[in-house]
């Protein structure tokens, strides 16, 4: 059933597709460019937009659903947002057995016909702040397709929001920063850099675009979720417009964010390893799974053993567990199975565990015997949902401290040169662009971001040597 | 804000437009036939959802997502399938700013893309049955359309399954019909007729289709929800085969089923009065409203009124619950506003109340004085749950005693002639599509249903006198 998988040291993009696809987690469609969400990773899924969602809610926003058609003369109405989108559209000419007099874009993002909605809904400002979310599929048209990173069609949430000053927009902008690094953070375990988009780099459209920012195994960065302060530039194109409460008209001001698909590939990236996923406890589908082992044509056994394993299941309240008692699969065929699978925590149990009164606890995040205990029968309705929390604390810190050893500070422009090849560079940026297309040209790396935490004092631009107050984070990006 | 809505019994169509756009559920999008969700109308399709995700998952189904567009060349496969969607499909011819080679379909329904996959997927007798569901939208062209009850994308849930034996995907196929019914009936109050649709209305490549159909307030007839036994049509036509136990390949056998946001209008339908929606408790995105009443000028009441309030909040345990303190709008104008949304209950509080240690109870089934009950201020908490249980229930009888006194059994044609007009017609129908032509060109009304309960006996074709087997369920229909 299982190939073997490639090491992540040989062939990083191949190992990344194997892995996917032998854990059932997606696969390539008929269509190019067009993904599969298979039920393992669509539990996955699952699991991170309702953490999302439970955030978004607690915050106000109420979800909705907007048309999965727009008309192209609204793409076309916020210059810069078309120039962005244009070449990335699926563009729809026939509709019931005739041709449209306007084509209908399938869409790639909303603000335009959510703009349009809310010029309808906005009159007053009794009416804002509008918080509104959609869980929704978008296509962007893809030439180098690849599962969950980069796919024509993709799953996402966007949020679009309508606030009557400009300061509750950044506000609100900030706020979902805020809720996307918390949620990467403690949830997906992936230690995210928050911080401002470069002026290059931005939301075709926005202001101001915020993103979280991740390093995954092979030491590139992605953008794991992007909140943008839109201004009123979609306003404006739009015509939302609210009467203030001195009678006066007056333009709103805009947010949109999102999250994607995209999480997926971030979290399969920053915690697989050779033998394949490792999931974080958080949101992983099956938390635990349990493997009864009994010798052949032991029939008695097997019933105190499975007596045994009810006997757990009974005591595991809130844990999401699957007990496989496939005994026509080897014991190690069915553990390689779920370590390919992520699954953070195995029992093994057995008739010499059973007259022991212990099982065999093994950590996913910790292979071999280096992350095999023994924990007595009665222990393990306590200690299951502790190991859970632990290994969930220790993938954080382990994908921190990696990403930690291969981040550097280089004091010259050679120097950055050099060390951008191993990883993430943090150095000072005078904000020019012309900097930022040298170290692109030159080094294929971008700036990520420019971290919201930003060290006291300023210093010399690492490219051009003119000062620079910020640090920025270069690297090479998905 | 609210203009006066038109009685149902003056213009039902025109009522259920001004009541579903009045109370904030949808409104039309400015492409022609697409609908927008507005956050009232989405929180009670999240509930919808919710309400039927946990039924699919008890019984073993998994979510996925497959793609939104479809291969021109797959819709082709399945001869009737092709016939019976052609003249609705959504086609996309451009994508990255170039004509594609093969045209892509907007996917009106999903089995020739999931019956490809499935065939890449099932090898053997082991793999089956594969039991996914995916949350998807769809797009059909229409050409009239209606909010929730036609719209050219629509939202729904797709089950799709493979099974090794015909007999095992007929009891996935009643098995699902048995969930809807369910929760039709339970959560959403609406008494439900499962049946069997005449060959003439089964879905285009399917051997047999079963269907829920319920009674709207005008007395027509809507299909709520379909289960679809495919017989090998889709295995034959995409090569889903599997090897045997003795190792014989053989064809699967599949099903598809499909609840909509149709629910959506069947619920505003079968419950709707002229003051606006009605929402069943256990769908209802808030459940009670409490408005608390002050006379202008009087800070001292307003902060004992809002203080009761907050007692009572706290008491009220698992109850969605709004507060309403908008002060600045008259209790007149709040009360209309919660009836027109459809909220089951309200409570009512003012410093009279405070005093007497009681609150108004009104119930938005029973409008006016008949539905409020005074309420002491220590029984709310047992008051309120309670009472939702009972507004489910007294919703449920009432649709039941409009659909019965609704439902005629004619005994000749000319007596169905003139009962038709008035309801649902139950009836003997011989088998014949010619007489089932015969009454929808006389009449305009179609078999809605062979209903799963029949009486016993026999007797004669209400249309020819033919000998007939089966009493059929007539309608006009949406």
């Amino acid at each position: 059933m299982f190939d073997k998988i490639v090491p992540r040291s040989e062939d990083y993009a191949k190992w990344y597709t194997q892995v996917i696809r032998q854990a059932e987690m997606a696969d390539y469609s008929p269509v190019r460019g067009c993904m599969v969400v298979r039920p393992y990773g669509y539990a996955l899924w699952e699991n991170v937009k309702a953490q999302l969602d439970i955030r978004f809610k607690e915050t106000g926003h109420e979800n909705a659903a907007f048309p999965l058609f727009i008309p192209m003369s609204f793409i076309e109405k916020e210059a810069e947002h078309v120039e962005g989108f244009k070449p990335e559209l699926a563009i729809v000419t026939h509709g019931g057995g005739k041709k449209l007099e306007e084509p209908l874009v399938v869409r790639p993002t909303s603000e335009t016909i959510i703009g349009y909605m809310y010029s309808q809904w906005i009159q007053s400002y009794r009416d804002l702040p509008v918080l509104i979310n959609q869980w929704a599929n978008v296509v962007r048209w893809e030439l180098r397709p690849r599962l969950f990173l980069r796919t024509m069609e993709f799953f996402w949430q966007e949020g679009h929001t309508a606030h009557a000053t400009h300061e509750e927009a950044v506000e609100e902008t900030l706020r979902i920063l805020d809720i996307y690094t918390d949620f990467a953070v403690n949830e997906a375990a992936i230690p995210v850099i928050p911080g401002r988009k470069s002026e290059s780099e931005k939301f075709p459209g926005a202001l101001t675009s915020y993103t979280i920012e991740a390093m995954m195994g092979d030491k590139r960065a992605l953008q794991a979720g992007t909140s943008h302060d839109l201004g009123q530039n979609f306003a404006k194109a739009f015509d939302i417009q609210y009467l203030d409460a001195h009678q006066k008209q007056q333009h709103c001001w805009t947010t949109s964010w999102g999250v994607s698909t995209r999480m997926i590939g971030a979290i399969i990236m920053t915690h697989g390893d050779d033998q394949g996923l490792v999931l974080p406890p958080r949101l992983a589908p099956t938390q635990l799974v349990i493997v009864p082992i009994v010798p052949k044509n032991r029939a008695d056994d097997k019933q105190a053993v499975m007596q045994a394993v009810d006997g757990i299941c009974e005591t595991l309240n809130g844990v999401r567990y699957h007990v496989d008692d496939r005994f026509d699969y080897s014991p190690g065929w069915r553990f390689n199975e779920w370590e390919l699978k992520g699954v953070p925590l195995r029992i093994e149990i057995g008739p010499r565990d059973l007259s022991n009164q212990q099982v065999v606890l093994a950590r996913r995040d910790i292979p071999g015997k280096d992350g095999k205990t023994f924990v007595p029968m009665d222990n393990i309705a306590e200690t299951v949902p502790q190991m859970l929390e632990t290994i969930q604390a220790d993938m954080l810190k382990r994908a921190t401290e990696f990403r930690d050893a291969n981040t550097f500070e280089p004091e010259s422009y050679d120097e950055f040169k050099a060390v951008i090849e191993d990883g993430f560079a943090r150095a000072r940026w005078c904000g020019d662009a012309a900097c930022e297309d040298k170290v692109s040209e030159e080094t294929q790396a971008t700036i990520r971001c420019i971290p919201m935490e930003q060290p006291d004092g300023d210093g010399e631009c690492i490219v051009c040597g003119k000062p620079a107050e910020e640090i920025a984070v270069f690297a090479r990006a998905y």
